[in-house]
């Protein structure tokens, strides 16, 4: 017997009769909402985006011209890029502010110099207050939502879903998935909130955009 | 033998051994282009889109948003109403046209006071030079592309087909169709170019926007 076998069979009855079985693991995961949170799903998950240090405002169809371009004076901002598909009604009422379409494709200096961005979003999570982009309509790519410093994400109400497991379902996991939570992508990686922007465990604005506002749209 | 017995008995001899037959209806109709037309069918649509009186250009996407500009420019458009869907990038290079997107819904004296309206199209055919609006995305409600004096239609190269039976396998009979050959409706139903407008067998701006221009997109 060389030394590989006797260390294999020592392996083998240290693991004895336990070998080949697994424990059971309990899959009972919670995949939708209890019943009292799902009542008002767009409302939780203003709850919870605003939890996650990022603001949030709940306005009607008919508001929402009027509220991008308040948000947008609030942060003094002059020139903002979109998707080139954004609708044309979310930005109809600005007024001293210049918008970007992405069509022809924006530079990268350029975009890094806009004041924000405006986009939609795939699906939202009440439960986590995750905005998830997949790349598509109002969406634009990547590199537009994450240069520039501030992001204004429109979410309409019936595209958010009580929970992770929900969202999954409605998207498609080949596609390019960007998911927010809270005002930057390092700062959402599983961090905890922090009371000052110096903290260790949570680092605002170095993997996104440093200020994320979302405007969740009910009719 | 009542008097309605007998009118039937003489209708029935009448139409003798025809009757319960019918004659047949030869139903090979050319559903396809011949091979000859087919082989380019966005140039097709534009050269039948200019017989049918209306103006006609073939643009890259990236230089869509400044033919919208230079169309508008062109007609001195100082006011435009646009579908709230409307993707941005097509009106990113407006400068002096002020575009009103209809959400909140634009009322109907501010339509006709508009200087035109720029909408996408459902789907538009090369044998005819139509283009067909259902109501759909980029395409408003009807009162937007019939109140306006000026219709600015944008037509993706993928949404042009040959015929109409190929236009309306794509189309949902079900929707509300605008069928647009020609500057008017009333115009483009049946009628033949005339020479001057005040012919008396095809009246332009009747029914429709005076004036019809399409920028056809091809990537």
């Amino acid at each position: 017997m060389s030394s590989r076998d006797e260390v294999l069979r020592r392996v083998r009855d240290a693991l004895g009769g336990a070998r080949g079985t697994h424990p059971a693991v309990p899959r009972g995961y919670a995949r939708r909402l209890p019943a009292t949170e799902a009542a008002d799903v767009p409302a939780l998950f203003g709850e919870r985006v605003a939890e996650n240090r990022a603001a949030v405002r709940h306005v009607g169809a008919d508001e929402l011209a009027t509220a991008v371009a308040a948000a947008l004076w609030g942060r003094e901002a002059k020139q903002i890029v979109v998707p080139a598909d954004l609708p044309f009604g979310w930005l109809a009422e600005l007024d001293g502010v210049r918008a970007m379409a992405d069509r022809p494709v924006i530079d990268v200096d350029a975009l890094a110099a806009a004041d924000g961005v405006v986009t939609g979003c795939a699906v939202a999570i009440a439960r986590t207050g995750t905005v998830v982009l997949d790349g598509g309509p109002t969406q634009g790519r990547r590199a537009l939502t994450l240069l520039p410093a501030y992001h204004l994400c429109v979410v309409q109400a019936e595209q958010i879903v009580g929970t992770v497991p929900e969202a999954l379902e409605r998207l498609d996991p080949s596609r390019p998935l960007i998911w927010i939570s809270g005002p930057s992508a390092a700062y959402g990686a599983g961090t905890v909130p922090m009371a000052g922007a110096q903290g260790t465990d949570g680092m605002e604005g170095v993997h996104g955009p440093r200020h994320l506002e979302v405007l969740v749209v009910e009719d």
